[in-house]
């Protein structure tokens, strides 16, 4: 994607007003800022010193506070809450969404979690101990309980009285899908609040809702949730437990939010870095190093085999000294057209367009893309060698390894991202230097004993 | 992300019955079908063999069969609406909603689609061609002109009616969010369905709605529009032309799409591959082939510098053979450091975590992880020669190329995506391939230059 208009500068200007404010009216801050976005008033309160921030928030009725709170950046928002009060963070906590108090309260220290958990009322507290214990990365740690359901008896008239209780109370989320319950809990059905609101009336909640309800468990992975919402065109996704009780509902703001950080993921795993979990200017400079260091050191050690082979070949090297001139095309020819393929396929099984079902076809496919690729850069290969002033031979030994070391890592590129899904990994593991690494070796034994037999 | 569940071959298991019916009691397809969510019925459909597609359409109600058309995938659909008649093709997609009309218009042959369009009625046919002036990856390319506005002097009565007759006529998007407009169609507020539900009796819509509205022009990127949905939370994001008019709006569900999509691409580019357009088993093995070949070829002109560089070094190279046995090790390390940088710089650019102005931050920051990232595979490296039986001074040679070479690369690697997006082009482009084909020559003629120096 290309880069973003630039929002924070402009709530950077606003910076001096609300530290004159602070400094001189508190009480006005909150009316000053009323009509700003809660996203823009984080954007600003991310920009104020760090000293300020917790008097900002102070200075905000605890309802804006909360608001503010949820768009905050995570390191920052942990920060201010181990600032604040027990007391005060767990007043603003409580005014939270469940899901998102949830998610604050997972990112701070245990001991400080659990004094601001202890300030909470009852019902908020026991539900967002529950919330606790589902992983963050599941169903069950995205899913919101603030959601509207109502018995599957119910009225259209009653149905759409909850809908409205539960804006009036000012809640926030999950009420543009509505859920149609049986006397125990179970889910029959779902109706949009667009439905409700076109129903005859006099109508029950029955006759308007879909009974082939799309749900997941709690355990679910967030990326399946993803593919649900994105199939479905779904405002909200429920969540049942292993008897059909609604738990909750992830709501499609959240599955935005996980897409793309799935997505960040994946690219970077792609790349050979092990995810950040953190923006690139906030994760420390050490922690990206050793997310780097380790897939470096693992291919620096793959890639020294490609020594070990090169010195097998010595006595062919010293007899053909133009040889060597060519590896590097060789091996990065392999590393490119492999690459190409477990890209390919990485994200075809990503997005579903590929299943493991499918594994025969695509190396089919990918075999012959290898040898339509290999044909072409052997030929080139040929040429350039030619033109070179290089005897013949050597010229059909460049042109010969590039169209095998093509197929070959078209196949490997393809191959890997199919095994590590079938054993359970992340597909995305198989990024391009992993693949080159893996194909350099076998360029190498490919060039070299083709030159051993052709040359001798 | 990791593979789906499959839903696909559910629906096949349907497919048996759905043939019986066609050739049975087509007037029962419908009722049989009624419970099954478009989507899946869509699935449905994608699995039968094709000469029964269109007869399964003509025996559902049109509004049904609409709704499966907008499921459908994108070039099932098209043969589809080649197959029927153009009025019957018209009546179907009169019925879908204006901007996925427009864009299964799009897929078709020119003449076809004209014949179709002129076949829809007056104002729906003129809708349709404003939206299909607009470029399909642009926010009013993903446009929906059906929307819910209503004058800023409403009361909150007016608009709930408002928004029920449009939820009676069976328009399905974009009410969730409601439009405030000045006499001269000016947006002028917005609020949610939820606020308007919460609304004191009696209230005006002036009263409850938002001024501070977030929206985009109708040329703004897809990504543009993706970005402030996700910031903002939003279940759509208005269009407003230069006068600030209400045009129409981006609806959540094609915010996801348009997500996944740039992501797909950006996956590919980062893979060096052209992006395919369709899904990997649709796209044609010859158009996958090129839009793999254009990049494999640059990089194979690209790489045969370092056969040109190696051969300026014949001298030394045949002094010393044993230098040879590292090169694919040095210049694999340079390429795969880059590849992370380039890869962590492109994401951070997408996502917003890095802009322009950061770039000297960015360079530095990269050229110091060059420095401790190198430093630490330069003296595995120098340990590895030195253990091979090589000279102290081959080792030091190929210890000191490494820590360079790796410096070279990551600062190489983050400098490409900021130099392409200053450039107004898509960062992606620096992939892992790219960068590694870019810095291969950089490492050859710092390892040779070094030997050269230090071995004579």
């Amino acid at each position: 994607m290309a880069s973003p208009k630039e929002e924070r500068p402009v709530a950077a200007l606003l910076v001096p007003d609300i530290i004159a404010l602070l400094d001189e009216s508190p009480g006005d801050v909150a009316a000053e800022t009323e009509e700003l976005h809660p996203a823009n008033l984080a954007d600003v309160a991310e920009a104020l010193p760090r000293d300020r921030l917790a008097e900002l928030m102070r200075a905000l009725p605890a309802d804006r506070a909360a608001d503010v709170l949820e768009y905050l950046d995570e390191e920052l928002r942990s920060e201010l809450l181990e600032a604040l009060s027990p007391r005060h963070a767990a007043e603003l906590m409580s005014r939270m969404t469940p899901d998102d108090r949830a998610d604050a309260l997972e990112d701070l220290e245990e001991d400080r979690a659990d004094e601001i958990l202890s300030e909470i009322g009852g019902e908020a507290r026991g539900e967002t101990e529950r919330l606790l214990a589902y992983e963050p990365d599941t169903a069950g740690g995205l899913m919101t309980t603030e959601i509207v359901a109502v018995p599957e008896a119910s009225s259209v008239e009653v149905a759409l009285e909850n809908v409205r209780a539960a804006a009036r109370a000012g809640r926030k989320e999950a009420m543009y899908a509505i859920y149609a319950l049986d006397a125990t809990g179970v889910l029959r059905g779902v109706f949009s609040l667009r439905e409700l609101l076109a129903a005859p009336p006099g109508s029950r909640v029955t006759d308007i809702a879909w009974h082939d309800v799309v749900s997941v468990p709690p355990t679910a992975d967030r990326e399946e949730v993803a593919r649900l919402t994105s199939k479905y065109d779904l405002v909200a996704v429920p969540v049942l437990d292993g008897s059909g009780r609604l738990l909750g509902a992830v709501t499609v703001d959240d599955v935005i939010d996980a897409i793309v950080e799935e997505q960040t993921e994946d690219v970077q795993r792609l790349g050979a870095v092990e995810p950040l979990e953190a923006p690139y200017f906030q994760a420390s400079f050490w922690s990206i190093a050793r997310k780097r260091a380790g897939w470096l050191v693992l291919l620096f050690f793959a890639e020294l085999l490609t020594a070990t082979a090169m010195a097998r070949y010595e006595a062919t090297l010293a007899g053909a000294l133009a040889l060597v001139f060519f590896v590097p095309l060789i091996i990065s020819s392999g590393g490119n057209s492999g690459s190409q393929s477990a890209t390919l396929i990485t994200r075809a099984l990503a997005v579903g367009d590929v299943e493991l079902r499918h594994a025969w076809r695509v190396l089919t496919r990918e075999g012959l893309q290898g040898l339509a690729l290999g044909a072409f850069l052997g030929a080139f290969g040929f040429i350039r060698v030619t033109l070179g002033g290089e005897p013949t031979s050597l010229a059909l030994v460049v042109g010969v390894t590039l169209l095998a070391v093509v197929i070959t890592s078209t196949l490997v590129g393809a191959t890997l991202p199919l095994v590590f899904t079938r054993f359970g990994f992340d597909p995305a593991i198989a990024s391009s230097p992993f693949v080159a690494s893996f194909v350099d070796v076998a360029g190498i034994l490919i060039y070299f004993s083709l030159a051993a037999w052709f040359l001798t």
